[in-house]
């Protein structure tokens, strides 16, 4: 199994093969690999590397389920990789058979996307935030897709890319939008609201680590305040994402356990100090949008609101 | 006339002589000094230093009028320079006339800012954003004043400062509240929906660059998305401004000129590349926060409401 190490990027395109379970395990927890679907995908081949390592399933199960605490895919791709094993099927194949299943469903998130984007006059200028696109993703991406999906379809799109610091994957999104030759510009995260407020974005979409039964959207720190300035402005505030980000557990997005990261990714930045070490830092690695906020949500099954979550996916 | 240079903190104290207009002029512009309130201080020596090499008063105003263009208190402080001087004072006497009166206003703020925060639960947690501290001001800080006031009064204050990006003000706060020993956390600036929707916050204050005679509120880029996550959870949002930071001319704070600086300021972060310097960059300076989000104004006056602003200030 070989994952290309996102930490790197988008200085070095450094290929960072995974051995074993620990290696799965750690290249998860130190965000070589991210993203929610791609972590789903990389714990899917942790388990079958665990098994050929001869270590238990459920010791591997909890090792990956360990490694980040918000993502749901994790969880859901683990559970799947239990059924498929519990039927008799092999480890690899299985997690081969998530990965296509992603590919499959970002194509169709990128097809309804369209017809969302084909309504808007162009250029159309969409804001996103961290990166959902095909880094995050096996292939892709959930909220570039619709992205890509316009402008290979001779669409005129503009992409606003925030920063997304402490971590800084909106440089992740240049980088992929460059490649694709999408017309885009970096942006600080805090010039957001004001894009928005001078009437400079038409439509926000932003990808998602887990989203509850009712809509409520767990996502990288700051797509919060993103989704308060849309809504003052009137601009629609969409969430692409699969399935497997759907926590059918949970209603309430206040229960989603949000990852405390470690204070050293917000007082240095690119490896340079901002502050000094002995600065009290907090660093919250994501924030809940409350389903109210959300336009709708882009599916492989299609577009819906936050009411009608559950009927499209029939639970 | 010698100045601190903030862009060497908060890692080196390094002072600043400033001898010509053109140095003065160059300090306000590369950001050496910065804050509405400093900058409007430096522009009155820089009068008082252009007479003294014998520079037409009209041509010093212009050059230092166009250092930056969104503070107004530069613009106040060069109308006071020729009212003044049209009235026979010494610049220099004239310009230290603005500076101790800038000291006696933030005192004032601090007080009328304290009195506000003594109403409210200990440990009062405030937010702020940029930097609206002493090293704004000539001494005592806008923003920071009240913070300070409650501080030394006994009551246990709190403050999450946000990084500020791309000019990372946060850390000059940071380093003021270290100085003073007021207990303080460090965040990405996205981190601050977050706090605020999970109720870790009370009160919001922050400083100004120039606020119109309705309430409207132009300050560091970013203030415009804390204000609306204070209002969407019903947390203060509180504005501590001199007076000589109320544009009277202007009503529309849309018609309040957003500097847009260097997009190295976003592609880089303390030095270090955040993105390849190919990438497409916007770097508005400022933002602009309607008055109806502006829970009350703390001025050297009292507090206020928008809708009182004019009257508090007789106008």
């Amino acid at each position: 199994v070989i994952v290309l190490d996102q930490t790197k990027l988008p200085w070095r395109t450094s290929w960072l093969p995974l051995r074993t379970l620990d290696d799965a395990v750690a290249a998860i927890r130190d965000m070589r690999v991210r993203g929610a679907p791609l972590i789903g995908a990389t714990a899917a081949y942790g388990v079958a590397l665990a098994l050929a390592e001869g270590i238990a399933l459920d010791r591997a199960c909890t090792a990956l389920a360990a490694a980040r605490p918000t993502a749901i895919n994790l969880r859901w791709a683990l559970d799947r990789m239990r059924a498929e094993l519990a039927a008799g099927r092999d480890a690899f194949a299985a997690a081969a058979g998530i990965c296509d299943d992603d590919v499959a469903c970002n194509r169709a998130i990128g097809d309804h996307g369209l017809a969302l984007l084909r309504q808007r006059a162009q250029p159309i200028r969409v804001l996103t935030h961290c990166n959902a696109g095909w880094l995050a993703t096996v292939d892709g991406g959930t909220a570039l897709a619709p992205i890509y999906a316009a402008h290979d379809a001779g669409l005129r799109v503009h992409v606003w890319v925030s920063e997304t610091r402490p971590r800084g994957q909106g440089a992740l999104t240049a980088w992929e939008l460059a490649q694709h030759g999408v017309p885009h510009a970096f942006v600080a995260d805090n010039a957001c609201g004001h894009l928005i407020a001078r009437g400079d974005v038409d439509v926000v979409i932003v990808g998602t680590d887990r989203t509850t039964a009712r809509g409520d959207v767990a996502n990288k720190i700051g797509t919060y305040l993103k989704a308060l300035a849309a809504r003052a402005h009137g601009v629609p505030f969409y969430v692409a994402l699969p399935g497997s980000s759907i926590d059918w557990t949970l209603d309430d997005g206040a229960a989603i356990p949000i990852e405390e990261r470690d204070g050293n990714e917000v007082s240095a930045c690119a490896g340079a100090p901002v502050v000094p070490a002995t600065t009290p830092v907090a660093n919250p690695g994501f924030d809940v949008t409350p389903a109210a906020l959300v336009t709708a949500f882009v599916t492989e099954r299609g577009v819906c609101t936050p009411a009608q979550l559950k009927e499209l996916f029939q639970r």
